[in-house]
């Protein structure tokens, strides 16, 4: 079977090309390029500012986190996937040029059957935990409140999403104006930054359907048939040969753990960054779904070659060995190794990887854009050279 | 089987007692009696503003429009779920005191395999028909985007939550501070406004989950496993009489359609009261989950006296009639008639009553409030007095 089928018949595609397609329509904002919609301040009219409103969540990484809880005992791994829904909003903004200010508001949908109220607690105390870390490097993230509802004719197990508004000066947003001779400095998806307690495996809040299922073992599939489509064929479902505990080679933490890595923010990393060298950031690309294909959203004419990538983090070497899939579509739907990149001259490259380094994140200059007829992307890594338009 | 074990055995609580105990610890807000949590203008800092965040969705009526989408091919009851995720949000603002400047941002989570991208496309339209409608009556509210998300592991069919952001003057908030004295006036949920194109039921987006299994023919359990809960007591799902296209009494829709009627908005006709009445607004009180007993979460010392309520619509005697619940239950669980109640001055009540008939809504006094030791709602009606502490 192909990877292509495999996700479909999964429900998942990392392209969402319906869904971009029943969204064609919807305004695109003042700056169509940006990497979150931007639009006027509509609260004040004030033509010097402007507003965003963003929202995204865990995905079914939340399903992963139950199976887990469910096997370990382990209740805490819910406080990742609330800082999960959160990153994958804040990240999002900061490739925008928003670092500040964020008014959070959340929505978790759950089967109450499944989900008791000790789940929310560790969610709202994970939320309120990552809120106060975050504080301590100056980003404000206002906990507005939320929605929780009791929706198990429609939730398997639990929904956490997060919505974030903020209003900026439109001076400081990101355009995305990416120009032929920038370098592209990526910034390590994994490993310990200064503000995380333990190693980070990189992984995300992307391709987890995939993941979990191409990784984690059939066994699986009879004892929590709740954390996956009943539609979804047999063989399709947990068909890897990992338990949650097994270890893989020399990573530091169990196979469950190492997909259940939370989402690392870059948030307080990419305030300082702008801070000292917004005038040199023409570009700024949160890999998440797409994974290293995602800048295609975000140029033309633009020849986009990734040639310096890091040294694979070990969760994705276990889920490529685990699924077979192609190395093609491993970089099209996982981070690889970096999920914040920037576009810059070449002049500042160093001091935004000195910088990142000062938070405990590796940063290196990943590759270049070259003019080009038409806009694509080439990887050339150890496992191949591969191209996207 | 009582009623409130069968709600528990659906998995939904009227009360939500465990969510709330799960985020007691929670900041309450500048005004901790108003309909909404209000917060302090965290993005300007001006002291005479506030800022609130608000989430809400569909809840299982997408499940609702589902099954009727595909027993009768009419699609375009997405664009009611649409109408419901937005309504349940800007109604619970408007009784804060906020009727202008909504920053809408919606969030879809779908079972792909069954919910494709015609579908997305009728809620985005729908949501920007009701938009483009509340313009017109001077309500602005902007479209923010959102995100739509692939998500079959944890998603039956699909979940369609929204939320809106706003700022407004802190002396315009409603702070619900509610006197004896205060006469209490309800607005029709059911009939036909001026801006709704055709007769509302009344339902709102409130009990949903008990209205569909107690009303729906078990003809549906075998059809439509994907519609409810799997861990469901078989017993339990669908266990009334009745198909979507059949008739009841002399209601002007079919049963499908009682049940789905898009929840009505109040807010055209709230901005004309607040801009003229709002002194003499003490509260307002969204009867969404809760019903008739809402407001004992927003008032001490107070006894409120229900004691005439509009006669009952047609779609909550459907509920009762097929469910055989207990009356004092079906006010705890539905809003029986209005879903917007305004405490305020008695001199007051008639004008209000007035400018909601030009909008094509009933109105009347439906209640009062005297001075009681302990808060409490009584309901007086042809179905028998009922207490609620």
């Amino acid at each position: 079977m192909t990877d292509q089928s495999k996700y479909n018949q999964r429900g998942v595609s990392a392209k969402k090309e319906d869904v971009y397609k029943a969204i064609e329509g919807l305004d695109k904002g003042l700056f169509p390029n940006a990497f979150c919609k931007v639009y006027p301040d509509y609260l004040l009219n004030n033509e010097n500012y402007c507003t965003i409103v963003h929202a995204d969540g865990a995905g079914t990484k939340s399903s992963l986190a139950y199976l887990y809880w469910k096997e370990t005992g382990d209740i805490s791994v819910w406080r990742g996937i609330a800082q999960d829904s959160l990153v994958m909003n804040t990240d999002d903004l900061i490739c925008a040029g928003a670092v500040n200010d964020f008014l959070f508001c959340s929505i978790i949908n759950r089967n109450k059957h499944l989900i008791p109220a000790e789940v929310l607690k560790e969610i709202i105390q994970g939320t309120n935990d990552f809120i106060r870390k975050m504080k301590s490097y100056g980003i404000s993230i206002h906990y507005m409140g939320g929605e929780t509802a009791d929706l198990g004719d429609v939730v398997r197990t639990v929904t956490v999403d997060s919505t974030i508004s903020c209003r900026m000066p439109r001076n400081r947003v990101i355009k995305n104006e990416i120009q032929p001779g920038d370098v592209i400095v990526g910034f390590a998806s994994f490993g310990q930054a200064t503000y995380e307690s333990e190693y980070n495996s990189g992984i995300g809040s992307n391709g987890l359907t995939a993941a979990r299922h191409d990784v984690l073992d059939h066994s699986y599939f009879n004892l929590y048939p709740e954390t996956f489509d009943s539609e979804m064929k047999a063989s399709l479902a947990y068909s890897g040969s990992k338990n949650v505990n097994d270890l893989f080679e020399n990573a530091p933490l169990n196979v469950g753990k190492l997909l259940l890595s939370p989402t690392r923010t870059y948030a307080p990393l990419m305030k300082v960054l702008l801070e000292k060298y917004f005038d040199h950031i023409h570009g700024a690309i949160h890999c998440s779904g797409g994974g290293q294909t995602k800048v295609l959203h975000y140029v033309k004419g633009l020849h986009i070659i990734k040639d310096n990538l890091f040294p694979l983090p070990p969760v994705f070497k276990l889920i490529q060995q685990e699924s077979k899939a192609e190395w093609k579509e491993m970089y099209q739907v996982f981070n690889m190794g970096h999920r914040l990149e920037l576009y810059c001259d070449t002049s500042v490259a160093n001091q935004l990887i000195l910088i990142a380094g000062e938070f405990g994140i590796e940063a290196r200059v990943i590759g270049r854009c070259e003019l080009s007829e038409q806009k694509q992307v080439t990887i050339r890594s150890v496992y191949g050279e591969f191209n996207y338009h």
